[in-house]
């Protein structure tokens, strides 16, 4: 079983290529064969008796898939994209690496003819408000962001591909994952992980927004258990709708902060410091709360259950297990 | 006001350029420039006191769509496309034309700067089966052909460009253009024009469906109405969502043929031969059958109330108002 994964050197990528290595297997097969992209060579790791390649290109360049695609990879990760605030902040960028990439990527595994599985990881922006308390799968997509148009399209073109049998498509709408490691960055969205992580680190979090604030979850490891689980999945049982919402923990800002006092102690959340930020809460008014995910679920894909989970994740794959001295 | 029509050579184009150059004026503005584009010539209509020019190129064509929008046109009606059956069977030419194409015109757009209004015709096949009895406006869209998943993109392309100011876009959803005047083609749904158009011309038709299949219709002139209406709507009124499911007749095969009996008499119903055709009942089983159209209607858009105004509008347009003796 030969894989590919785009984007192999951001976030998911470098967590899903790590739980590949340590499983050294995927859908059931061996791995004997891994391909690792990225615009910026992806780490190299060691996986005994497998090819692994790494490949730095721009995938909406001419002839960068196809050289990609030409070892016929089984299954294909294609997480590869530029993030929302980027692809807001620089539309020509945006709809060339998320659009173009996209397609172009697509139309090379066409060309290559051995209809391989793809899985393609979309998000929960390719819906806009107004929405209901609950968002059903069969809710309507009106994205509010060049980003989620772009996602938008990417489904578009990945059920009309899986269709028509150029490939397997499976779309999977990751909701905001955290907890997040790494450094608090500019995104709207960056407290929801930054409440956690920076406590946990022994140091001061802002909190922009109300406690009461609802919103849904999964950790870096539920994405990753997505993206293996959607591999394997068998494509006639989902049947033509490609593009399933995962499930996620909803639970609003005030819950999270009682998990992490549950999880870690009440001085661990006493590194959170509440400083409303009008301008942060009037966008995160604009996203959507809770979803169904029934499809997703009936399907077999899991998350946590509850958001003191989600806390113990973070603290098993990126603290060691340890918390600090406070 | 300067208008450009793309695709001014199809059905649509044609009766569009006669109703601008009757109108003289769209939007309560005189027209003082026609751009008419297509990928053969349109015929040149005469507009006294206007600039008209004909244009025949390829959008998908580097700097086609650029050398076009050059002149500013304050409304641009993109009409250009290849129908369903083509996008079906040639994948790449409708990806080329529908959807870059699209993308092409837009980008010439934007780089333009001047921020038109611009009206672009979608198709229900942007829906897919499962359907309710009645598809309200929030329905998600699930396209079962290249052409419903070509549409939805530029329907996408549309609302972000619009959200981004680059145009001001409005995109309307065709229900089936009933009665269509000329040949019978091979596509699933001529037998719902060539019910009543053979008929009216004294030639024998095929019905290959029972008599219960219900559909939705709007005449080529309220085609036509749709489009001047949807050029002079005010954006700030429609609000984000710019793609607006279009009113239409929702009748029976069996209230089809009723109609053309109580407008022409039972001489030309009888000329409809029962043909039963299990294929295409399979694909027309499988289309959508009645809208709500609720915002279009409040927005102003207007169809015929009854299949009776459908059948009229055919001998008024295309047959000068008389029927043949039979």
């Amino acid at each position: 079983m030969r894989v590919l994964i785009t984007g192999a050197a951001g976030m998911i990528g470098r967590k899903l290529t790590a739980r590949l290595v340590a499983d050294r297997k995927l859908a059931s097969k061996a791995i004997t064969a891994l391909d690792l992209h990225d615009i910026v060579p992806a780490d190299r790791p060691k996986l005994d008796g497998a090819e692994v390649k790494i490949h730095t290109g721009d995938l909406a360049d001419e002839g960068d898939a196809a050289k990609l695609v030409a070892a016929r990879p089984d299954v294909v990760f294609h997480l590869a994209g530029v993030v929302s605030g980027e692809a807001e902040a620089n539309f020509e960028k945006g709809y060339r690496v998320n659009l173009d990439g996209t397609r172009m990527l697509f139309e090379a595994i066409r060309q290559a003819g051995h209809a391989p599985r793809v899985v393609f990881t979309s998000s929960i922006a390719v819906f806009g408000a107004p929405f209901p308390d609950v968002i059903p799968d069969e809710f309507h997509l009106t994205p509010m962001t060049s980003y989620g148009t772009e996602k938008m399209m990417g489904e578009a073109l990945l059920a009309d591909y899986t269709r028509r049998g150029f490939f397997d498509g499976i779309g999977i709408r990751l909701p905001t994952i955290c907890v997040r490691p790494g450094k608090p960055n500019k995104a709207a969205s960056s407290f929801f992980s930054g409440i956690i992580r920076e406590p946990l680190a022994g140091q001061e979090a802002i909190l922009p927004v109300p406690r009461t604030v609802l919103h849904t979850h999964a950790s870096p490891r539920s994405a990753v258990n997505f993206l293996i689980h959607a591999a394997g999945l068998d494509g006639e049982k989902v049947g033509p709708r490609r593009n399933l919402t995962m499930p996620g923990v909803a639970v609003t800002v005030g819950g999270q902060i009682e998990s992490l006092t549950r999880v870690a102690g009440e001085k661990f959340a006493a590194l959170i410091r509440e400083e409303p930020d009008p301008t942060i809460w009037a966008i995160v008014q604009n996203w959507p709360t809770q979803f169904n995910a029934k499809r997703a679920r009936e399907l077999g894909f899991r998350a946590e259950d509850n958001f003191d989970d989600i806390v113990r994740a973070h603290i098993e794959d990126e603290l060691g297990g340890k918390l600090p001295d406070l």
